[in-house]
C-alpha cells in the first residue's frame, strides 16, 4: 500500500530580529529592552564582560534594578573579555551552568553585554542549550556594534583552531548603546572602523567618501559621527546577510570577509596581540595592493584607501607579514589562504577590488604578486614612518 | 547623514534534503549514496555504531571499498550505541576529533550509521563543527528510520538533563536501508512501531487501520510490511516538519510529541531500561485513556488503540507509573509534565485525541483524571496478564 520511494523534504525557516540604537539601555526610563521581552514569565540571565562592570561602576545594580531581580548573584555572570574567553572551555561551561541553574528555557532570555569575543562565546552557549534559547546581544565595542554583533554567527575556539566550534544562530535582538563606546581605549575605538572601511570598499563608495571626510572627527572621538558610522556599517552588514541569498554561508562566497584571510592569520601569528580590526586594516591594505598589482584597481583608488587607513591611525603593515630571516613573504601567511578555504570548505573564494565600492571575487591568488604586495606595504610603511 | 534608528532584519533560510529508501547501501553497485555526494574533493568520514559492525561483519570493508578509502583507521570511528553515548562527553569529543583530524570542512561529509542515540550525538558534533558540516544519516533501527532519523534535531545529554545540549540542524540527506532491520532484536524491532501508531493517531486514521490490519505481519517480521510502515511514518513526520509552519519549534506546540511527556519521564525513571518506543507506547496509552476519561475520545476508539498496542506486544502499563508505597500515581510522573514544558519553554501544550486520526491540544491536565488514567492502565494490565 505504501510504496517506498525517495522523499524530497523542503521547507523554509523565517528569521527576524531588531537592531535597536539607543543610549543608556539600563536606565529604568529606557524602554528599548523592555519592549523586546514579550514574555512576562520569562527568566532572564545576564552575562557581562568584566571590563564593562569595571569601567561602568553601578551597571550591575542598574541591570538588577531594570529587571527587578531579587537574585543578582545567581542571575548575573561576570566573565573575562577578549579572545581568551573563546579559548577557555570552562567559560562556555559556566555560561551553560548559568542557563541550567536558572532553568532558562527556549522562551527565556540570555542577555550578553560585552565585546565580540564575549558575544561569540555566550552566543554559542545560548545556541546549544535546549537547541537554542533567546539571545539578546548588547555589544560594547565599535567592532561588535557595527559588524559581528549584528550578524548571525556564534563560536568558540577548539583544537587550537579559531571558531572551530560554533553555529549560525540569529539573535533574538541586538541593542547598540553608544554609552559603552565612551570608555573604550584608543585602539579599541579605532579598531572597529576597519570593518566600516571594508564594507564601504565592496558595497558603498558614498560611505567610503563619508568616512574619508570624517576621519578627523573620528580621531577626535566625535560620538555623533561614530554613531553614524556604526549605523551605516551595521546596516550594510545586515543588508548583505538578509538579501544576498546565503545568510548561513552554505556556498563558498563570503564578500564580507574582504581582507580577512590575511587578517585571521595575522591575529593568530601575533598571539592575538593584534586586534581583529587592526588586522583587518592590514588585510584590507594587502588585498587592495594586490588588486592594484593584478591590474584591477587604479592607483588613485589605492592611494585613497591607504590614506584613509593611515589617517585614522591604522598600521597598514605588520612585521609578521615577512619572514624575519629572508625578508620574503612569510610562508605562514600564504598558508593562511588555504586555512581560510578550509574553514568554509569548497572552492577558495577571495574578494578583491575593481574600484572603491565594487568588489570582484577570485578563486586564486598569484603568490608572486602576493609577495610583491607585501613588499609594497613594507616600503609604504617605511615611507610613512619617515 | 546616517540617522540611527531601529533596523528590522528579516530573511529566510531554505532547507532541503532527500530521504532515500534502499537496500544494501554500501554495495558497490548501489548508487544511492554516491548520487548524494556531489563534491569530488570532499572528505568523507564515517561514524558507525559498534553493534552494526558486529552484526554486519564486513561492513567496515564494504564502506572502505565503497569510498575507496586508503586510510580506514583514521576515517572510520566505531562508537558505542544507546543512550550512554549521549551521556558521555568523551564520545562527542572523539567525533569532533575525527572531523578535526581529517580536516572535514563545511563542504565535506560525516556519514553516521546507527540507531537514534548515535545519530543524535554524531549529528550534534557535525552541527557545531565549523558551524555545521554536511551530515548524512543512515539510521539502523525502526525508530530512527521512521522518526528521529528523518527529522531536524541533534542532541546530547548534559547536567543530567536529556537533550540539554543540541541544535536544530537538518541533515544533508538520509538513507534508510532495511537490511539493518534484519538484525534487530525483538524489542528494537517492535519499539519503533509505537511512533507509527502515535503519528497515525493524530494525523491519519487510514494508516492506523492499516497498522491494525498488519499487526500480525509485523509480529511475524514481514520486512515488506515493515518497509511500508516506515515509509508512511517517515512521510507523515516529514510532512509535519515541512508544512506545519514551525520546523524549529519556536512556539509551544509539538503535536508529534503526542504521548511523549510521560514517555520521557518513564525512560528516565527506568534508567533507560525502557526503550524509547516502549515508553511511547505507554505514554500513548496513558494519554488515550486520559482523552477518554476527559470526555474527548469514545470508548470504541480507546479500545482499538489499546488493542493494537497489546496485539503488537507492547506493555501499556509500567509499575513506575505508580508510587510503590501508596499505589497512587507516581509524583515523579506528574513532575514530568512541568519538565516537558520547561524543555520547550512557553505554555504547557499537550496533545490529546478527539478520535483516531484527530488530535486536540490542551494547556492543562487535571491531576485527578490523570491519576484515574494511570489506575485504568494498571487494571487493564492485570486483565491482560490474566
Amino acid at each position: 500500500m505504501y510504496k517506498a520511494q525517495t522523499i524530497q523534504q523542503h521547507f523554509q525557516v523565517d528569521y527576524s530580529y531588531k537592531v535597536v540604537f539607543t543610549r543608556n539601555v539600563f536606565n529604568e526610563t529606557n524602554t528599548a529592552l523592555k519592549n523586546i521581552i514579550n514574555n512576562d514569565n520569562a527568566k532572564i540571565v545576564v552575562v557581562i564582560e568584566r571590563d564593562i562592570a569595571v569601567y561602568h561602576p553601578g551597571i550591575i545594580n542598574d541591570i538588577a534594578g531594570y529587571f527587578q531581580m531579587d537574585t543578582v548573584e545567581s542571575s548575573i555572570l561576570i566573565v573575562k573579555g577578549g579572545e581568551s574567553i573563546k579559548n577557555d572551555t570552562r567559560a562556555t561551561e559556566e555560561i551553560l551552568q548559568l542557563i541550567h541553574n536558572n532553568q532558562v528555557d527556549r522562551h527565556s532570555y540570555l542577555i550578553v553585554v560585552g565585546g565580540g569575543a564575549v558575544l561569540d562565546a555566550a552566543g554559542y552557549a545560548a545556541a546549544i542549550a535546549h537547541r537554542g534559547i533567546r539571545l539578546i546581544r548588547i555589544p560594547t565595542t565599535v567592532l561588535s556594534q557595527n559588524d559581528s554583533g549584528v550578524g548571525v554567527k556564534t563560536s568558540v575556539n577548539y583544537f587550537g583552531k579559531k571558531n572551530f566550534l560554533g553555529t549560525f544562530s540569529p539573535p533574538y535582538a541586538v541593542i547598540n548603546d553608544s554609552v559603552f563606546l565612551e570608555t573604550l581605549d584608543e585602539r579599541n575605538w579605532r579598531s572597529g572602523i576597519a570593518e566600516a572601511i571594508k564594507v564601504a570598499l565592496i558595497k558603498d563608495a558614498v560611505f567610503f567618501n563619508w568616512i574619508t571626510e570624517n576621519s578627523r572627527a573620528l580621531n577626535d572621538r566625535n560620538m555623533e559621527i561614530m554613531e553614524q558610522l556604526i549605523f551605516r556599517c551595521a546596516q550594510l552588514h545586515l543588508e548583505h546577510i538578509g538579501t544576498a541569498g546565503d545568510p548561513f554561508e552554505k556556498g563558498s562566497s563570503r564578500p564580507l570577509d574582504f581582507g580577512h584571510w590575511a587578517a585571521h592569520k595575522l591575529e593568530y601569528l601575533s598571539g592575538y596581540q593584534v586586534l581583529h580590526g587592526e588586522a583587518v586594516a592590514v588585510g584590507v591594505a594587502l588585498d587592495a595592493v594586490y588588486s592594484r598589482l593584478s591590474g584591477r584597481l587604479d592607483g588613485t583608488d589605492l592611494q585613497r584607501i591607504l590614506n584613509v587607513l593611515t589617517t585614522l591611525g591604522f598600521e597598514i603593515f605588520h612585521p609578521l607579514l615577512l619572514q624575519e630571516t629572508t625578508m620574503e613573504i612569510n610562508p605562514a601567511l600564504v598558508k593562511g589562504l588555504e586555512e581560510f578555504r578550509e574553514h568554509l570548505g569548497g572552492e577558495l573564494t577571495v574578494m578583491l577590488l575593481r574600484n572603491i565600492g565594487t568588489g570582484e571575487e577570485v578563486h586564486h591568488l598569484n603568490k608572486n604578486i602576493l609577495s610583491e604586495a607585501v613588499q609594497y606595504l613594507a616600503k609604504s610603511n617605511v615611507l610613512i614612518q619617515e
